[in-house]
C-alpha cells in the first residue's frame, strides 16, 4: 500500500490470469489455449507485411478488420467493434452499460474477471447461484437489474444455453443491456449474433484467442446494435485510441479467410473433447456436458487439489479453483489428441 | 444517444486523434511520426517469430521487456510498468494516482487526451495558463492537489523543462504523484527517469511510437519507485491482463537493442528540426524553441486554418488545433529532410 494509491486502487482485487508458466514440456491443460498452430495463411500474412510501416499510427478504427467481421457475420460494419482481446471489450462494455442504479447480474460461477471490472468501476453486483446441474437458471434473471452478463457457453462448467432460451430471456429483460461472452462458443454451440437484429439491447463478445488460435495476438470484437457499438466506441475513444496493432489486425484478418482450417481445427478439437468426456468417466469422474474447448470434471473419490498437485509433478498442468461449490472439480483445456491420451494416462496411474 | 448507455457514456467528449487518411502519397507531418522504418532488426525479430506460438497467450508481465527497459535505463524490473501504447499507461495511471478529494493540475495547452481522461474516470481537475511564450510555468503548481501531470517536452509547443526545474517541483509537491509525460523525451530533452531514486511520487511515462519508430505496435511504458509501479499492476490486471501482443513485445526489444541505429535517426531528426526551425523564421514564421519531433509555428500575416488547407491541398498534411490561444499555430511534425524541404517549398509557394 503506497500513500500515492487513490482509494480505487486501495480496495482492488485483481484478477488472476491462468499460469503462464516459463518451464519446458509441460503439457500445458489450463488456459483454455487452442492446441494448433494459427492458420499457415497468418504465419504468411505476418511475414510479408512490410514492417517499415510500423512506423505509422494504426488506422483506430481497425476498419479492415471489422469489414472482415461484417462480411463473415452477414452484419454492417457499423454493428462491429474490436478490442485488445475480448478482455478489454468487456472492461469497455461494464463502463459503457453497467454503470447504473440497479445491480448487473451473473451467475455465481462463471469468469472471475466479472466481479474485478465492477471493483474497479464501481458497478454493483448480484451473482445468482448456478442449480445442483451446475446449469444457469435464466428464469432467476427476471428481476430489475442494471445489465446482465453470463459467458455461453459458461466457463468454467462448459455448459450451454441455446438460442430459445436466450431469445426467451431477451424477451422478458428490454430495459437493460444483456452482453453473451461467447469466448467458446465455436466448439459447438449456437451464436446469438442471430439475435442481434432482433434485440437492440443484446451485445455479443468474442474472441480470436481461442477458435482462431491467435491468444498471443490479443483480439477480440463485439457484435450488437449501432448504438451499443457507438456506446462502445465512446469509451474506447475516451480511453485508448489504438488498441490493436498493425500485425494484431493483419493476423486476425488472415485467420478469420481461412475458413477451411478454422473448421478443420474445431472439429478435431470437439472430438477429442468427446473422446476424452468418455476416458474420464470410465475412470469414474464426472464431466460436465461441455460444449466448449474445455471440460469441468470431479471424482467421487479423489480430491481435486491432489489430483491437480499430482497431474502436476507429471509435467501436465490443468486449471483448479478453489472456490466454494467447484473446489472438488478440475477444468482441462482440450490439447492435441496426444496430449489428451497423456493425460488419461497419467489419471489412470494416478487413480491405480 | 441510446436509453442503454450509462449516465457516465452520455457525458463524454472522446479524444479525437489526429487523421490517419487512406489517400496516397501524402506527405503526413501530422501526428508525429518518425519519417524513419524502425531498425532493421525489428523487421528481422518478427520474421524469425514463431508464428505457431500466437496459439498461447503472452506473458501477461512481459518480463523480457520490462528486462529489457530496466538494463537499458539502469533501473530494477521492478520500476518499470508497460502497456498498450502510453496513452493506456496514462489511463491507468490516472485511474491508479489522480482519483483524489483534490483536483489534478495540466497545462491549458498540453496533450487534449488528459481532460478526457478525466471526464471518462471522473477526476476533478485544473487547467493552469501557460505563460505568453507558451512556457509551463511551474510555480503555478504550489497549490494542494490531486497530482499534476504535463508533458515534457510540452505538446503541442515542443518546449522542454530542465531537470533543476522538475527537481524543484518535487521538493515541494511531495503528497501528490507527479506524471511527467516524455513522449517526445528522446529529441533533445533530460528524462526525469534520473530523478525517479530520489522522489517516490514521480512516475515517468515514454513510447515506443516517435523516437523507436513504432507507432503501429503499440508500445508504452512507464518508470518509477516500486510502489507506484505495483498501483498501476493492480489497475492493469483488474482491466485486461494481457495488453501487449507477443509480436509487440518482440518488436519492441529488438527496437531497444539497436542504440546505434536510434541514435542515428534521432540525429537525423534534431538535423532536420534545426533547419526546418531556420527556414520557417526566413519565411516569417514565429517558431516555438522545440525539442521535440516537431514544431509550433505561426505567421504574423497568415491565418492558420488557411495555412493548413493550402498545404492540404498540396498534399502536405500537418495538424491544426481550432483551440483558444493556439488557433493561429501549426504543429509540423519532423519528416525527412526531403518532405520537410518540399514543405518549405509549399510555403513559400502559398506565402508569395
Amino acid at each position: 500500500m503506497s500513500k500515492y494509491w487513490s482509494e480505487l486502487v486501495r480496495g482492488l482485487v485483481p484478477y488472476v490470469p491462468g499460469e503462464q508458466p516459463k518451464v519446458k514440456n509441460l503439457i500445458k491443460l489450463n488456459t483454455n489455449e487452442n492446441p494448433y498452430p494459427p492458420s499457415p495463411k497468418v504465419t504468411q500474412a505476418i511475414n510479408s507485411f512490410d514492417k517499415n510501416r510500423l512506423r505509422l499510427y494504426p488506422d483506430p478504427d481497425s476498419d479492415i478488420l471489422k469489414q472482415a467481421l461484417a462480411d463473415s457475420y452477414g452484419v454492417s460494419k457499423s454493428q462491429v467493434f474490436v478490442g485488445n482481446g475480448s478482455d478489454e471489450i468487456l472492461a469497455l462494455a461494464f463502463m459503457a452499460f453497467f454503470k447504473q442504479a440497479s445491480p448487473i447480474l451473473f451467475p455465481d460461477i462463471s469468469y472471475s474477471f466479472y466481479p474485478v471490472y465492477c471493483n474497479l468501476f464501481e458497478i454493483k453486483y448480484q451473482q445468482l447461484p448456478l442449480n445442483e446441474h451446475y446449469e444457469i437458471v435464466l428464469e432467476d434473471y427476471a428481476s430489475d437489474n442494471g445489465g446482465i452478463i453470463f459467458p455461453n457457453p459458461n466457463a468454467p462448467t462448459g455448459r450451454v444455453l441455446g438460442l430459445e432460451q436466450l431469445r426467451s430471456l431477451l424477451q422478458r429483460n428490454t430495459e437493460s443491456v444483456l452482453i453473451v461472452d461467447e469466448a467458446y462458443i465455436d466448439f459447438g454451440g449456437e451464436s446469438a449474433i442471430a439475435l442481434v437484429a432482433e434485440f437492440p439491447n443484446l451485445l455479443v463478445v468474442q474472441t480470436f484467442s481461442k477458435s482462431r488460435s491467435l491468444a498471443g495476438s490479443r483480439v477480440g470484437f463485439a457484435i450488437g446494435a449501432e448504438d451499443l457499438i457507438e456506446g462502445l466506441e465512446r469509451v474506447k475513444n475516451s480511453f485508448n485510441s489504438y488498441p490493436l496493432d498493425m500485425l494484431a489486425v493483419v493476423a486476425a484478418v488472415a485467420a478469420l479467410e481461412d475458413q477451411a482450417y478454422f473448421k478443420q481445427t474445431q472439429q478435431k478439437i470437439i472430438a477429442s473433447r468427446d473422446w476424452l468426456d468418455g476416458e474420464l468417466q470410465g475412470l469414474g469422474f464426472e464431466v460436465l456436458p461441455s460444449t466448449a474447448n474445455f471440460i469441468f470434471a470431479r471424482h467421487p473419490a479423489h480430491d481435486a487439489a491432489q489430483l491437480f498437485a499430482a497431474l502436476r509433478q507429471r509435467k501436465i498442468l490443468v486449471r483448479y479453483f478453489s472456490s466454494a461449490r467447484i473446489d472438488q472439480f478440475m477444468r482441462i483445456s482440450i490439447g492435441t489428441q496426444q496430449e489428451c491420451e497423456a493425460l488419461v494416462t497419467a489419471l489412470k496411474d494416478i487413480l491405480a
